[in-house]
């Protein structure tokens, strides 16, 4: 069999796991055998070499670097995913606080989140988008305590296509964020927040790894009686080394940190990348005529997941399999919602959407 | 750059992350950019898809053949590493269990692990190895209470270099074992133990995922209040997709249990290999007339990781520098023993072992 190469490959529109930079997949490609200088895949790599050590550190430095990560940060790689988060962020945050924690309640991954930290401590419910399907975020109604344990909301949606793309003003109570599917879509204000964290398979790597950016100040509430691998402490004082951490898919994410440095131009760049590409399909939703019906509310809608009905099922079937037929997979949406979600993570790029988007008009022209 | 190839590689002696199969990182290299079939590469593809769904049932079977595992026992494949075993086993198995859970210190391992199981219920330590600095394992003296919640035991001990080669009889008492360094290395006999795992990136795969394998029954045990991520029954449920599993180190896993199924021929030859292996190593060693000095005792030497030192730290230091110019890497021991660690695990091959046999005699013979 032959090594693959780029023209073996389809547009991936699925939500993750997705689609990776090109890049970075041909460099772990010609690397994956033998690391040049080190004889042997990074695959193979103890954790305490130097080889994986200075891998590490160039991660770090250039995940603050596109951030802007303030020096009271710490940056940490761990495992366990947004699940396992669910849980260590109240454990750690939540566990001896004399207020509760606020959860804005947006879509099913931030209800994921509070069905968790119900089990570990208080929690307030201060806002809750179900009565409408989860189509919108909040806007000037919200009131949060400004004393709250911390604040919690998912900045992005996947199910549902809705985004934050500004964060609301949290007080003194630490923002935490669920930052997934979203992950380096823009600069953040990193200064305004206390924990963000993120799966990497949606927008920054492979399964397998979540970056956790966390306030220095944060971690004296983390009580030592957690278990151990559950105490942010743990991974801050071992520098993300307390245990063996999923190397490959750190390098991995190191690789897609140098690609959004070296090869985008950074964040600022990327966002607009991101803004034109969503536009494409949201132009194309807008000027059908109701034919495409976009699910979340024109002000929410996330530039990562676009989410849109049909005017039928049969129909919405009949897009997802022609689509599939022209190198355009995983567009079927969540069940939750139905209808279509084209997930338009930093790494696709820009020719796959406009192929999508001349899809949709082709397709309504045919069926409309 | 051009793609890396066999002969740009060394031989790995490191003790996890350590070598892996030639021909599994050959075939994940080409398919790398794009799976055949699926126009993608396994580090895109959805958890949900079927080309994953047929990568992870793949891996559950030939696990299952491998080991010959039995039907009311349960695969899984999950992330955290032992030390997040450590803790998920005493927070399932022991919570609301009358008796104790009884633990055997053998060496570093499962000394990390009785320190977490401490944090979640009673615990009995029922033998120690720590005033022979773990040279040795228990042997008739052992006296095990056969109605313990579980009995907890690490089949062998990388740091020490000490390997059980059979188990204790348990009596009612569910056999825990962390297998994480001898995982795979001969057949099981599956049935008298209650649970086994073993995170991969020593004998089975990269770091990042960690199977288990759990009796039905014990599921009983696991409350519903736990964490999500932490409950095994969660795990069961979704049969290993309760969260984004972490696909491509699956994956890899997959490639090494096939290698071990076609190209070794299965767990029977692979113990053999591996006691040829280690039985040159050992033989240098106690023909060396003292020049190299094992820290097991005999009876209970690993098969996976040699442990030895020299006549002084100067020549510890003088070898591992030599040897890594002959391409025989990672061969420095854990500062807790000192000297040599010469870790063979399963996908080392028997040419490595041989060339670090033939320098330690030639080492002598310049130094003894």
């Amino acid at each position: 069999m032959s090594t693959t190469t780029a023209t073996d490959r389809v547009y991936n529109f699925s939500p993750g796991p997705a689609v990776l930079p090109l890049p970075v997949l041909e460099q772990a490609q010609r690397e994956l055998v033998s690391l040049p200088g080190y004889g042997m895949s990074v695959l193979e790599m103890s954790h305490r070499s130097q080889g994986f050590l200075d891998i590490l550190a160039e991660a770090k430095r250039n995940l603050k670097a596109l951030l802007g990560i303030p020096d009271n940060y710490h940056v940490l790689f761990l495992q366990g995913g947004s699940r396992l988060q669910f849980s260590m962020i109240p454990m750690n945050l939540l566990r001896g606080q004399s207020q509760p924690a606020e959860y804005l309640i947006t879509g099913s991954w931030s209800k994921m989140a509070l069905d968790e930290a119900k089990r570990e401590g208080q929690t307030n419910v201060v806002w809750d988008g179900k009565a409408t399907n989860f189509d919108r975020l909040p806007g000037s109604e919200l009131k949060l305590n400004p004393n709250a344990a911390y604040t919690y909301l998912c900045t992005n949606e996947t199910i549902q296509g809705v985004q934050f793309h500004s964060e609301p003003d949290t007080g003194n109570s630490p923002l935490v964020i669920d930052a997934s599917s979203d992950f380096l879509y823009r600069k953040l204000p990193v200064e305004k927040y206390g924990l963000i964290y993120a799966c990497a398979q949606k927008n920054a790597g492979p399964a397998g790894v979540t970056a956790v950016i966390i306030r220095d100040d944060l971690l004296a509430r983390s009580q030592d009686s957690l278990p151990g691998y559950l105490n942010y402490k743990n991974h801050v004082k071992e520098d993300s080394l307390y245990n063996t951490p999923p190397t490959f898919a750190i390098y991995l994410m190191g690789l897609v940190l140098r690609w959004l440095k070296d090869d985008i131009g950074g964040l600022d760049r990327m966002h607009q990348l991101n803004k034109e590409k969503a536009k494409l399909l949201y132009d194309v939703i807008d000027g059908s005529g109701g034919f495409y019906r976009g699910h979340a509310q024109p002000a929410n809608r996330s530039l990562m997941n676009v989410t849109f009905r049909l005017p039928s099922e049969a129909l919405e079937k009949k897009f997802c399999s022609e689509g599939e037929q022209r190198g355009l997979d995983g567009l079927k949406g969540h069940r939750s919602v139905g209808g279509i979600r084209a997930s338009i993570y930093n790494a696709m790029p820009r020719a796959g959407v406009e192929s999508l988007a001349q899809f949709m008009r082709e397709f309504q022209a045919a069926n409309g």
